[in-house]
């Protein structure tokens, strides 16, 4: 029986009836799009430590594969598994268990098709750039929300509604509370039990995961990828210094929860050098454990403070750096072998730090210098606020002027990607252009003039090719054609004015 | 006798009939200012070749100095010699020649004090700056004419007259032409005698010489120092290439001729890596001929384009780097040990080069940047002209929006210098600021803020003081008064606008 013959009789022959087979099981959804989530609870035992104490898992099967994935306990007696089918048909499901009642529970559910707007999960693409998992590029643009998921309802509303109509596609969010300047505020709950200043670090609070199950899912509605921060220094509550089978319990719990989600990235950490309790033997066995325990090959990161992490280590499936040194981005491309985030190169703000205090227009040509070399670049936002809501830390809404400038960009850098290979990007300062673009031999080509402002350039382009070029003024979004038909060297007038580019775009590919 | 009676008496004892004693010297000045030039003219022998020919030297003594410079044929038969006397009191001189006629003549001139706005050669000043030898702080602030000197006379006047009313008080300027993209003139007259494309590289034409003779003393009359460039690759003459012997003649030549003039200041080329017929032991010789022959140890150093100098070398009295690095200054200042100028960190302007169309902001951004490390930077212009009269090449206009603005920086450092140790300043990006403030405990303190436009600034001042602070717009050139008594943490409100900087002045010194 062939997929399409399968499809067909699915609902009608196959899923009569209850999906799950077991005595106690719930009544689950028997279709489930492509990537999204399969979920299966089960009731099962409350005495002792469910969290510690039960084992439960389920392998999920498909022609010749087969998907183990860990499961959690959610509290109140459930046990729940989550899978996300990254192919569809009809996958069929064994749990396993130590306890009779949550284990050789079979079933099955049907997969489908994705339906627009789900692309499925990021990965890897070309080497050094993202795209979605059924082949749609993603041109990363990410911002920054550390603190959000603590924050009043109104305000996570708020950020959602933000995020919603911005052009920033990833999140960067932690899982713990954070303490810290503009960060005061506890948490309306926390992640273990917790008495006076003491956590219980042998449980979880199974709600304040299940808030996160709504947050990820949220932002996987409207198209934004979760990059969950693991562990980070900012911390009055003990988090950042717990016992190691307290971090890897924790970690394993993570991971079984919300691997399903397809837009999770997983972060070591923020700043994994200022977490003084850790060692790198620590780092080495969070990294083992996540790339172990997430069966789906989500991105795998760490963000460093002073000490840059070593991003060619093989469990890193692209570099997140803290830095705003965009000349050294072609080396370190080279030299990892991956793609390369500038996830923080400061914010666009106003208060007094020097990490938070960058212009607009500043930030927006930290976007640029980062496409210009084939890497990506993330926002934040710091503008002080009498209710010390800054987006960067809570979210909330955004006020500064890079926004509608980074989605010029983004969109400029989609068109391009949509139809062929993807622009090569270049920065005045290289003076190398003609010799580098030859090489290239790409679809599009742009020069970033930065703080240059020429009246005229002279480019030379590959041989062998005509191309319509496009003068970009990146502060103002302006484009304005050049001509229609270059070749060999192209002679150019421009403006003269600063933070312009040319695109050059191959004709009869257009 | 003290040399306040020796003055006295001078010009009626001493100097009494002719100050040159031999039967055919030429009458000379038998009064000279300190640190301007006493020359002495003795006709000598024609026949043969009189540069390679004649040796002609002069010791001159004062007391127990004495101080033996060589002559040059000046042509016509004229052998001279030329001193910068920097002692005031009577100096009796006696000539040594391979020739009768130039050999031991005597004779005596009076040095007297030095005249309002001479303030003699610059020197290095506490170890990373600059000062002239009268004491008066030396506030580097450089520009370009490569070309200067082989452009229309008219050209060349109007050069002066725009560097009069100008901020620049240093010239980078080539002693042999330029060939090169907006350099395409033959000079009116070649250094060594020229038949179809043949040098004679056995003589000079004394009157290519004369005439830099003329600008050197122009550029001292209007207080600028000529930074003279002895060799550089943009030739189509062959100087780039000439033989060993013909090398040190000329360098031999060019001291004898220019080293009294106090405003001269020695750079072994520009971009000395291009110059593919030179290798380093031709450098070490030309940087020891120029030590031994120059008997006032006017500056030097060596401007390169690729391989960055061993500025290290005893030998360099500055650095004069070709960068925009200027986050790599302090570590070059410490690593070397002497002040470092960023002379060539690119140019305003609008050409189609990445080194030739920077914007006035961020030429004096980078003015602002190397300030702020304790290091010094260069101008240049290169906008377009319909007759290719750019000043970086040929002097003429400047057109730009810099020059106020770095004439504005310059007179904040000179006011601070005039009544203290100096500023140390520091850019918003080195976090440490408080600390090493502390530890400076200069006089005048300043923060620039670049990119960063914070509403907020809270900084720790050095214990025990009390300062006035003033913000200062590098742009605007505006200075507002912040507050007249900050100690400890100053809290200010800032206007949160970006390439801002914050002064405080030590009170009670100011």
């Amino acid at each position: 029986m062939n997929r399409r013959e399968l499809l067909k009789i699915s609902s009608a022959a196959l899923f009569s009836g209850a999906a799950v087979s077991g005595a106690n099981a719930q009544r689950v959804a028997s279709v489930v799009e492509r990537w999204n989530i399969f979920e299966l609870a089960l009731d099962g035992p409350t005495a002792g430590n469910p969290f510690i104490d039960v084992t439960f898992e389920a392998t999920f099967e498909l022609g010749n594969r087969r998907i183990t994935c860990a499961g959690f306990y959610d509290g109140d007696g459930k046990y729940k598994v989550r899978f996300m089918p990254d192919e569809t048909g009809v996958w069929n499901y064994t749990t396993a268990s130590n306890r009779a009642e949550l284990n050789g529970q079979t079933g099955r559910f049907e997969c489908t098709a994705a339906r627009e707007g789900n692309r499925g999960p990021v990965r890897v693409r070309d080497g050094f750039h993202f795209g979605y998992e059924d082949g749609t590029p993603y041109v990363e643009c990410g911002t920054t929300c550390y603190a959000w998921a603590f924050q009043p309802d109104q305000t996570q509303r708020q950020t959602i509604e933000t995020l919603r109509s911005s052009p920033f596609n990833k999140l960067r969010m932690c899982i713990f509370p954070k303490w810290y300047r503009y960060n005061r505020s506890e948490p309306p709950i926390y992640p273990f039990p917790r008495t006076a200043d003491t956590n219980d670090y042998s449980t979880f609070n199974a709600a304040y995961f299940q808030h996160f199950d709504d947050l990820i899912g949220q932002l996987r509605t409207i198209g934004v990828q979760a990059d969950l921060i693991l562990f980070h220094p900012y911390d009055k509550w003990g988090y950042s210094s717990m016992p190691a089978d307290v971090d890897d319990r924790y970690l394993r719990y993570v991971i079984a929860r919300y691997a399903a989600y397809r837009n999770v990235w997983w972060s070591l950490a923020n700043e994994f050098d200022l977490l003084k309790a850790k060692n790198n033997s620590d780092w080495d066995r969070f990294a083992r454990i996540v790339t172990d325990e997430d069966p789906y090959g989500h991105l795998r990161s760490v963000h460093y403070s002073r000490v840059m992490y070593d991003y060619s280590r093989v469990w890193c499936t692209h570099a997140g750096v803290q830095s705003y040194a965009f000349e050294k981005a072609s080396d370190w491309r080279a030299d990892w072998g991956k793609p390369v985030v500038f996830d923080e190169c400061q914010y666009e703000g106003n208060i007094p730090t020097n990490w938070g205090s960058i212009t607009g227009d500043e930030l927006v040509r930290r976007f640029w210098l980062a496409a210009a070399r084939g890497v990506y670049c993330g926002h934040g936002e710091t503008y002080l606020d009498p209710n010390d809501v800054l987006w960067w830390a809570k979210g909330g809404v955004l006020r500064g002027t890079s926004p509608p400038r980074i989605a010029f960009l983004r969109k400029l850098l989609e068109e391009t990607i949509a139809v062929g290979p993807g622009p090569i990007g270049f920065t005045f300062e290289s003076a190398s252009f003609g010799t580098r673009a030859k090489r290239a031999n790409n679809y599009v080509l742009f020069v970033y003039y930065d703080v240059h402002a020429p009246a005229q350039a002279s480019i030379d382009l590959p041989a062998g090719f005509a191309y319509r070029a496009e003068y970009v003024d990146s502060l103002k979004m302006a484009r304005t054609p050049l001509g229609d038909n270059y070749s060999g060297t192209a002679e150019l007038k421009l403006p003269g004015t600063p933070f312009g580019s040319v695109w050059f775009y191959r004709k009869g590919e257009a």
